[in-house]
């Protein structure tokens, strides 16, 4: 298919290139254009603006928040303008790795035709595709409410962690106890890890955008009337994480706030001699 | 081996069964006698006290809670008087089918070589045993964590299904579609079936229960000063559930308390017969 | 002074008729005309448009929310068309009698000599007023911050009363003993009163106004990055009254939801006749 | 009347010599005997044990907590055995400055006639005794929840406190509004003072006291079955501050944890000698 995709970020170039594995016809536009030349030498073509991406049939937005998502969207000659209509909401689940093995989930919803024609394409970019419906709103609050459920189980093992921590147990063999037992879902693993080693950078999903989905997901639920006291506490947890300067770590940061409320003072590396602290712990020893 | 076995409720019974099954001498006791006899028929013997089921290697009690087990233990003529030293602390992560199906997970600490000797019957037990340290009462911690981590899966699937009900999105779908994409752990599959069909009785394991296990986790957290916010609004959840009359239902009822919060009153039945199904609706209903 | 008036609800009303009574020129008006008959009878003039009501000195809004205060201020012929510049914000605390009796409290911001000229239209309206500073915002702050410490006020009574009532102890002599000694505030006699009475009909400030204050509070909070875990937690109660139809009651009802938690039935009246119940049980009771 | 008193810390012994100068026979005894004497320069008599303290008509305890309590009641020789029945619970509210000036707020429960008889005693302490019932338990859980009531005020106060902070507003100014307008109660004065300067030493109330006063509600509150959900977040406060090594903090320091979270920084004194306020920045000093 005739494909414009526009974003490439660590995982829109991924996905960017799976299309073009997959032989599709794809043109690619990001803002800053150093990132486009290693899917140009894979043989996509180059857009020199949005509306330049906006001839095929699908347009895929890969970008980091609304704002951005706007501005390609409603800008003069932006895609709004450029582009047939028949809207089709599928977003991702899955973080940079998932997107480079064409390993992500994805949720969609639309019209059953336009889904349809679809299908190709986010066949080559994950491993399963559910349909939850013809409303597109309805995929993005599903995505949403997906993002809830992933920083519930980062505060969750936070708390969990931080406990057994301060009782003398060793924090990877926990995470391996619990992720290779009533946990086998690679969330456990994978923010378990990240939290048990105290590594919370590079950002896979940086901490605003983690923000960004709670403050969304808050803001369904406050139109829908649905009280959310744990969505708050997540809300909380975050607004406290970049209050403290944390815009730069990984969203899974927030499960290193519960270490830093009990005191806790982490060492990581096998070798002992690199050494890891809780965020705000960090923040001391850097001042 | 030869095994004294106290407690026989779903899990113990199930649990026992599977040890007679794999060959070993078991002797069984419980309060009631009457749930003895199926145990008996399958080979096992009978004790007329605590006392005559700890003359062999091992013991295992299957108790319901801590007064229980001291009961047992504690009493003249209990289980610390009558048994040998080198206790080794073993809980059970999973509900009465996975006990049926010797599917457990087992968490186990002690000293090794009292360890290595229960290990046939842990095997007999469960589908896997991690070991997690020489000091037992490390063993019950991770235990509780667990249960905390689990409790934390109900209420973060309670607000998110209650969230996507109002949207119009069907509670069954969105179910099937976390548990088959980001999920694929048996407790979102098991929890978010529970919370979409608004299915909490009979109790697999009872709210009180639960209510322990979170306030055991809340003493052990404020022993070691670990602040644990989440842990605080499950303990809330729970106390609230039983303040309303939920003694009998499953721990999973705290996942209809957000959906009760969102004033959503919702039918359930393929059959088209509506029912009430938020834990207040139903109370409401019952009045 | 030559005044206009624009907003002649319950406060609205009664603070017009201070400054009439106190010798000002003042001319109202309101979406409804029926409001503005007694403030006529009082020597108050007639404006027939907004922009009738502008050309005084000095125009005071008294409008139930933005949306209301936008649509006058914003609109062809509206406020800001109509008036010359000198803003200042004076927020005010206090209910309709304290409106009524001019003892409100009033905190005002802006330019220092406009300020002054607006000094004795305050005094006419309030016992007291305080200066917080040349920014009309920072007024608005404190007032947003001040209904946060009453919400604060009235969930923590809520809870209070809830635990000491199913310990037996008489509400009212409980409320009693609190605002006659270490809480001799206006704020935990009334709305003490309130909650142990389980009265929140008529409405003096209304749960949706309450609601968006502490919305409007989280949104500077989020703007500024200060995390307020106990401003969350009234978001979330309000939320919750107003998802199960609490939209017409007094916002002190949140002080109610502890009692429904906690499964209480209440009765009220000294004669043993009338009787009250939370919230949540009176609607189980209308249905 | 004869009266024995233990305990002279700074309340105890403020409340001793208002017993003494009012013309009572008061006998004292202290763990430490280097408090007891001043006392006895102002006409107290010594008590060599605590049994040597019960030989009067009334004994008062004023000890810190509960285990010291316990100790003198029921040790051997203790205040159980050594003294007649009659009991009559009688807390008081008010820090040191209060207790010395007489004006402390006493809640007392017991059999009226007992009351009567130690009516004298309590109008030698306090400004006011308000009876709650002939329980003595009642009196108890008023000064519990009494506590956990000025717990939210210090709660709310730090939130809104780092709130307009934040905005630029002054905070020793903004107190000042709050406690001369809405709120005119002394606990908002003197924990919003506290807060605004982050001045947490020395400790009139220590936050272990604080926090155990919290747990103990928390108590009732469970087996009441009442959720008391802002108990609960004072609970994890207070259990953040301890775990961050505020054991000698006063405890209107949790008033210091939401600037905190913030990241604020700030300085006090009027001196313009800058130094570091928020509890976590104190520490990262003290390192």
């Amino acid at each position: 298919m005739k494909i414009g995709f526009i974003g490439l970020g660590r995982m829109g170039a991924a996905m960017a290139a799976n299309l073009v594995r997959a032989g599709h016809d794809v043109t690619v536009f990001n803002r800053s254009p150093e990132k486009r030349r290693a899917l140009l030498e894979l043989g996509a073509r180059e857009a020199g603006s949005v509306a330049d991406a906006c001839h095929g049939e699908v347009i895929i937005t890969m970008l980091a928040d609304d704002t951005a998502v706007a501005d390609v969207a409603l800008a003069k000659y932006g895609i709004v303008e450029s582009l047939a209509r028949g809207a089709v909401a599928a977003p991702v689940f899955g973080r940079p790795d998932a997107a480079a093995a064409a390993k992500l989930f994805i949720v969609a919803a639309g019209d059953p035709s336009a889904l349809a024609a679809c299908q190709p394409l986010l066949d080559a970019l994950g491993s399963k595709t559910l349909a939850i419906g013809t409303q597109p709103s309805a995929a993005n609050l599903v995505k949403l409410s997906g993002n809830f459920l992933l920083a519930a189980v980062i505060e969750a093992l936070g708390e969990a962690i931080a406990l057994v921590d301060k009782a003398g147990i060793d924090r990877r063999a926990y995470v391996e106890v619990l992720s290779s037992t009533i946990f086998p879902a690679p969330a456990y693993k994978t923010y378990g890890g990240l939290i048990a080693e105290g590594s919370f950078q590079p950002a896979a999903f940086a901490a605003p955008l983690g923000f960004k989905d709670i403050g969304l997901a808050l803001q369904a639920a406050e139109s829908l009337r649905v009280p959310m006291p744990l969505a708050s506490l997540l809300h909380d947890r975050f607004l406290r994480l970049l209050a403290q300067g944390g815009d730069s770590l990984d969203w899974s940061a927030i499960g290193g706030l519960a270490a830093q409320d009990a005191g806790a003072a982490r060492t990581a590396g096998a070798d002992g001699a690199s050494r890891s602290r809780a965020v705000g712990d960090k923040r001391a020893q850097d001042r």
